[in-house]
């Protein structure tokens, strides 16, 4: 069980309904069950940096079923998973990747990137909430 | 000038309609005039290896302003731009990569795969068309 | 639904079977539904550089859905699909790469590379007909 | 002498068997002396993102024939290996690579990713002590 193009486009819009609620532009990536890319939408002028590092947040979720920024925690210097971001091709390990779930089962993942990190969850969590 | 997210999604509209109507499931990636991504959609069951050359044949065509096929016709063994696809990357370098123009002026590129490379490029067109 | 490890080790042990009655060593890769590894497995004095070979193969067979070698077919210098194979961080577009079925649903798929492209393609589908 | 696909699936069975008691589905890789991958086997439902920190796990211990969080340990800011994940295509510094010895000669390594740090070192130790 995997999110569908219709289900990955009703969240993007919940997504962008909130972005534009906050008034930021904002890179909203999807991913389906096997960490592919289903969907994609960048805002008008919405950082092009974000377009690589969203896509990463919504891989590295589902890559690990956790949101993102809680691989950062554990991946500063000391930590237990210090530098894990050299794997998988490039992870981003702070907030905006949030894991979707249908009931108990992680069914692919969201990643926003464009303002500040808080911004960012806070748009990836009302994506994802749309499911 | 270029392809905002709301045309983008609307050639993205056109696009998944050629599909249907051809009952092709396609994966769709739209570049804006800097060859960066705008939006991007995979169909259910669409190819999992399209999606990388959806939107490697937008780039490709952006990137020389020129649909992608006209690459390919270059990039022959012997041919005066032989393995260009070595390039940004990775080029691809046969149809389903059309520009996007308002008049005279590229906007953007399309770029779609999942098919034969004739259905791609009529998946393309017909995304195109709807600027 | 996807293939299980249960599922990719008798299948791997078939190939293997298959390998050892053929009298070649090989590596044999499994990926599944989301193109993701599995299960792999180099027989004693396998090819080193067949490692990555046949994990590109299983990856492209599911990439596309259909056999390795169909794509080799379509890529070669002046056809359709010509240089294809820089897509997705590198295709192997030859014999090996076996889709995986159960019914009409592709599972998975497996790759097979240390021998003649016919004996890989043998000891793939020795494998894939094992589910 | 190096490790045999023999031994290396009885270690990953043994591996496989303490992730089983512990609770936690795992990705297992086995490397030999020339740090190439011999076996692969990732338990159903384990992270997508482990496959290839598992890899990378089993590799470091091998490039420098120390288990690999006595890299991590090194490897801090300040510390005299500063960012050496930055070689060799990546390498994964934190615990769950283990290198596999007969005697005194080094044969292999074994990797495993899945859980925490100290999991993922229990489950490499148990794979690593079949031997």
């Amino acid at each position: 069980m995997s999110v569908t193009l219709e289900q990955a486009e009703k969240l993007s819009e919940a997504a962008k309904a909130k972005a534009k609620e906050i008034g930021v532009a904002m890179n909203i990536a999807i991913v389906d069950e096997g960490a592919n890319l289903v969907s994609f939408h960048r805002m008008d002028n919405a950082w092009l940096g974000s377009v690589d590092i969203s896509i990463k947040k919504a891989k590295t979720a589902r890559f690990f079923d956790m949101n993102s920024g809680e691989i950062g925690k554990l991946s500063q210097p000391g930590g237990p998973l210090y530098n894990i971001e050299h794997s998988n091709g490039g992870l981003i390990s702070f907030p905006g990747g949030v894991v979707l779930k249908e009931g108990d089962k992680i069914v692919g993942a969201i990643g926003v990137s464009g303002g500040s990190v808080e911004q960012d969850h806070e748009v990836a969590s009302a994506g994802a909430s749309a499911l």
